[in-house]
């Protein structure tokens, strides 16, 4: 079935050594003594280093050294304590969160880099770590299809601070238009200044009037007006449209910053119901309500779904033809965006025959989920965790925009630090946060040499993934039928995962009274008490619980508006072929057991 | 002098040793064989660990193992790049930024605890590290003196994301006394529904309200409520009162949420002018203006002035007393939160016997800043950021509060997380950020357990720091005067610091034309070129540019609107008295160098 033009990946999902050719990206007893020494060279080095700046430091004196065993004593307190009871990741059977052991080369780099200290705020505390993030940008503008040129990217904290910042963008530039218009020096650059019309004008308009108020000499004080107008009576409480199923962060996000949240339902894969959205939109647009932004999601953290971002984007192109009036498109891919990489080449960018080459039914992405990642470059900012699935420690959060204009309108001035190195966009002023560790720079820097942000390195790793929620999937609901208490049940996974998040649960195949109590009640069956939870052992399977409409599950039924707790089981890693048989077997047993209550 | 009770760092700083004592938690050549075995036995352990969870991977097979040679040199380009260009922090004539190099065993901790990837957004995703920050909460509530009964404390990713929780904890408690006003089963529990008291109630009063709610089963009705009404007509816009010298995050703050930062004028300390901030809260609290927040600095980053917290307080009580009403009070204590360590015993809390136990002048706090730092017990929230003075690697900011029941007002409910450690209050639901690394949590708690939170430990090493700042400041004061360019000129240190930051600058004695850009010219002279900072020598003094009005430094000036460049200068490590004439020589004569423009 192979196509000989099929990229290596594809291969490699159907040999057994998946595996064993990246097992050497985490702990393993053939490369420990590199990895020991190579850790031990980092730290000589690093000693070398403050040496030169420090000399007297060497001279020796009779010192006190007992800090230094005391040090060794908690040291070795803590490492106990971390052995002891930390949560399993590298077993195989651990399903529960979007929670990995991660990559050792980022491990060191992130060690090697914080030992120098460096804070990216401003190149004057960072100047090797702020260099790394200029590449990152780019490295990131490029995963998304954006110009390096004129998008650009940063690390944040994480997602939280990257959904804050691209809301906070987005909100801003709404009073842009009205500050305009409020003044005269600058209110001849719009067309028409209706007031109805400028709630809603489209971001790339927005951008160009920045662009002129700032080629006028005017940009500062443009932007200090526009600060002014967030309590405007046609800008006020403006609205985040996002699916029910967001991120908890929205919530946060729009109390926060002021704002109204108005959830879009989700269709039965999970994804934003577009025709709903079409609706709210149309009804909003016509009205002149304030949309700060539409916020879809690639990989919704409770199952992993893909909203359609193609749709949405040919959906804000009818809105402007139809309107005049367009929103800020904001993608909350925290743990989707790396799957991006999928589509792109190790030799070029967007491979536009990727969908033609597939031959892996089991691994291909969903053409839908393609499409929407391919329309990732079309929106206007982009939300992407590298410490999710790009394999790096926390914290590594990341804003990517299409247009580096935009975080014009947040900029802050700083007195006591100097200028950006030539060229670059300095990160202190443009973004959020202020401190921000250099050596997540150099951990993300590091695994993304390494690996590549194409289908080869990240794409390989991540269709592993891929293909084991598929393989899940299909094998829970092959499944026979089961008695339980005496009444017929079936497993039922809901929904055919577009990433690698499953949910599953066990439900009665007769219609019974209080059936949302009852799949609840063999959820958390199968989840465990704490108790066993605690008792941890190697081929134990580890979920956790996610709520979901009943209806999702029975579609048929008339109980739509009751929730019940269904078991959310998240692949981080992959499973080969070869191994599939055992560990299928292994967790099967052990939910068996717990479903059926022993 | 010394008086034999007095405690033994100010004995210390008097001997030449302060630095021998504590050398060993930074690298020295005797510490370099145990802190690498040290090192290697942390990785041997996760090995060891890694392998009890995915035994399968110790199995012999022909791996791949190009991954790890490409891992090894990319490593070692980055740790290349990392030795040449990196901040010189070890030296001594640093003195830019508040940046240091680290204390090597938090460094240690960081590496350790980073390679079990605990993420503290859940004790499910990270039961050891949510355990240590569970400590940690109360260390910080003990060195602020909060009851840890009744506060507590969560790290963040850095002092802005800690002012934003604060702020929008701050903004949110507004709106709880309107919302219970308009719910009919809640009403009663006012004694007074006018809406211009409401506006300005005390915050222990409101959270005594949200109590009461509690205890009839009405609080997360109340909070859904409230959450509503951000844009009433008496909160919007609400009023945050800071010091002009305040921190850029507070800007961006208001900006982000939707409030206004109202500056308050600063004394010849750099320090919140407590008369002008009494006469702009009174004519705010007659008019019924909300006020969301007063916030006082301790260690203000450009000039490292503490606000007199003492008398805030009893203006709070003032205000209370004469209006009924009041104001959230938030400390942004980042850079200088952990010298309150210096009034706290090793044995017990406040040592109210302090004051009158000191001998050594020169290293002693003010009284007025001893005074403030005390106060901390009194105020609603504090910032305070281990990354600065707890010498620990980013990201560690923190967030520590009077009264746990604020943060009630910004909690979000996380479906598929379970509950918190039994008689702990959970992080993830309370706070503005999500994901927050262990790793951080594991070196504050390795940092705090060696060095302690008091005057022998925390307050010793940063006493060196207060000693050396003050040596400086009367150093360029008594500087005799000098010609350039024709003109007689002097150095002067523009006020007496209260903590360790200096702003210094040489200025004509005379009185000429253009003035402020006389005095920016020399600034810029003293700071140096690109250049000249790009050739980096060992004893070359580093330090970085403020701006300042003119006011501050000829006050008897008509100039009082113009600001010019001042020179910064930041002591993040001590220097000893046996040190000193040496370090003062070498930077002396740099100094004078650069000012002449050789």
């Amino acid at each position: 079935m192979n196509n000989p033009t099929t990229p290596g990946i594809f291969h490699q999902l159907d040999e057994p050594d998946l595996i064993t050719k990246w097992r050497h990206l985490w702990p393993h007893p053939d490369n420990q003594r590199v990895i020991r020494e190579t850790l031990g060279a980092l730290l000589d080095d690093y000693y070398h280093w403050h040496a030169r700046w420090q000399p007297s430091s060497t001279a020796a004196s009779p010192a006190d050294d007992s800090l230094v065993h005391r040090s060794v004593i908690l040291l070795r307190e803590l490492s106990q304590r971390l052995q002891a009871d930390s949560m399993p990741w590298p077993a195989s059977g651990y399903l529960a969160h979007i929670n990995t052991d991660v990559l050792l080369p980022a491990e060191l780099a992130y060690f090697a880099a914080m030992l120098y200290n460096p804070n990216n705020v401003t190149p004057e505390a960072s100047p090797v770590t702020t260099s790394l993030e200029y590449e990152l940008s780019d490295d990131f503008c490029n995963l998304f299809g954006f110009d390096p040129e004129h998008g650009w990217a940063h690390l944040t904290s994480g997602g939280h601070a990257a959904n804050y910042e691209g809301m906070w963008i987005a909100r801003n530039l709404k009073c842009i238009p009205l500050a305009i218009a409020e003044m005269p020096e600058l209110a001849r650059l719009l067309e028409d200044n209706d007031l109805d019309r400028l709630c809603n004008l489209p971001p790339a308009c927005i951008a160009q009037l920045l662009t002129q108020a700032a080629e006028q000499g005017q940009l500062d004080v443009l932007l200090a007006h526009a600060r002014t107008l967030h309590l405007h009576p046609s800008l006020a409480g403006g609205r985040i449209l996002v699916a029910h199923g967001r991120h908890y962060a929205w919530d946060k996000c729009a109390d926060l910053l002021g704002l109204t949240l108005e959830p879009i339902e989700v269709d039965a894969s999970m994804r934003i119901d577009v025709e709903h959205l079409r609706r709210r939109l149309f009804a909003h647009l016509q009205a002149a309500h304030p949309i700060v932004a539409v916020v879809a999601t690639v990989g919704s953290t409770g199952e992993g779904s893909v909203d359609e971002i193609h749709r949405i984007v040919a959906l804000r192109q009818e809105c402007e033809q139809r309107f005049g009036a367009s929103f800020f498109l904001h993608v909350d891919a925290a743990s989707g965006g790396y799957y991006r990489s999928l589509l792109l080449s190790p030799t070029k960018g967007d491979d536009t025959s990727f969908a033609s080459t597939i031959s892996d039914q089991s691994a291909k992405l969903k053409p839908e989920v393609a499409e929407a990642l391919r329309a990732l470059n079309c929106v206007d900012a982009v939300t992407v965790d590298p410490h999710k699935c790009g394999y790096v420690p926390y914290p590594a959060g990341c804003l990517a925009m299409r247009e580096r204009r935009f975080s014009w309108v947040i900029a802050s001035q700083i007195k006591y630090f100097g200028q950006a190195q030539c060229g670059h966009m300095d990160f202190g002023p443009y973004t959020l946060e202020g401190t921000r560790p250099g050596a997540a720079a150099a951990a993300v820097w590091t695994a993304h040499r390494l690996l590549g942000l194409n289908w080869d390195g990240y794409g390989a790793l991540l269709s592993g993934n891929l293909c084991t929620a598929s393989r899940l999937h299909h094998a829970l609901n092959a499944l026979p039928p089961l008695s339980i208490d005496g009444y017929a049940h079936r497993f039922q996974s809901i929904y055919r995962p577009d990433l690698s998040i499953i949910n599953f649960c066990v439900r009665p195949i007769e219609r019974v009274e209080s059936v949302e109590q009852r799949i609840t009640l063999l959820s958390e069956r199968i989840i465990g008490t704490p108790q066993q939870r605690h008792a941890r052992t190697e081929n134990m399977p580890w979920f956790s619980c996610n709520r979901m409409a009943l209806q999702q599950i029975m579609p048929d039924d008339n109980n739509s508006t009751c929730e019940t707790t269904v078991v959310r089981c998240c692949v981080m890693k992959p499973v080969t072929n070869e191994q599939f048989p055992e560990f299928w077997h292994n967790s099967l047993k052990k939910i068996l057991e717990r479903v059926k209550g022993k």
